[in-house]
């Protein structure tokens, strides 16, 4: 149960369709946002677990940061280029389990192909799952710690957002 | 890039300590609510991943349905029990990849250990990352499929929630 050198072993449901070749192409830090569209590809014999996914607006897709390597316990992230923090209060791609997990808005389906807008992925990346998006956080119950004071300073410099 | 065959391996970063000793203790089904609390623990050696998640309210944390075998693309789920929906349609536990994805409150830290609030895993969950939630779908951008259709038959049956 608490076998601590236990792993586990994961193999692609299927890759992403986006136009972003380049890490470059892909927005970050302060004010991001993420309107790409492109497509989930299904491998062909799992077509069939998308039943009934037509009808929600959002999805989580959870990948693999394939085109990263190792990991770092605390980093400089882009949103905060004056104080490290650690990799499990940031989204860093250099995480210990290199997963990434995003939510982006269904647009429509055809067979095994999801089309979709919010893609913050690069182009072939592994998809691990997808799920319902079925509620959220409400805004007012949030506190968003280091990430809203890095928002904060960087508005009374002026700079925006 | 897009090699079908290629697996990902990954180890638990660390384990739930949660109070839900057996499946049957987990809220389930039409209006489940999850207050329990524990602690998410992890490796010793990555506790400094930490540094700064204080002052989230809120993580995602991504976990492995360890005592789920195998998976089934189409099945049914407790929320409705009169259609089968697909797994990436649900939250089923068996999915292809058996990866669990919950939001938790954070209500405090020692050291290497989370104090949370909302758990719906079993006690001894291996966990594979922890993530700051930064922003949610606001409540009326959501369309929630099957889901709101079930929890809509029940309430005209009659049926509480």
């Amino acid at each position: 149960m608490t076998d601590e050198e236990a792993t586990v072993e994961m193999r692609p449901i299927g890759f992403v369709r986006s136009p972003h070749r380049d890490k470059a192409d892909i927005p970050k830090g302060p004010g991001a946002e993420h309107h790409a569209e492109g497509t989930l590809e299904l491998r062909p014999e799992l077509e069939a677990g998308l039943q009934d996914i037509e009808g929600f607006s959002h999805l989580y897709v959870l990948w693999v940061f394939d085109r990263s390597e190792g990991y770092e316990l605390v980093s400089q992230v882009p949103l905060d280029l004056e104080t490290p923090h650690g990799v499990f209060a940031s989204r860093s791609p250099r995480r210990p389990n290199a997963i990434g997990l995003s939510v982006v808005e269904l647009l429509g389906r055809e067979g095994r192909s999801l089309r979709v807008r919010g893609l913050d992925m690069l182009d072939g990346t592994p998809i691990l799952d997808i799920k319902p998006y079925l509620s959220g956080v409400p805004a007012e119950k949030l506190r968003r710690g280091w990430v809203a004071e890095a928002e904060e300073r960087r508005k009374q410099k002026g700079q925006v957002p």
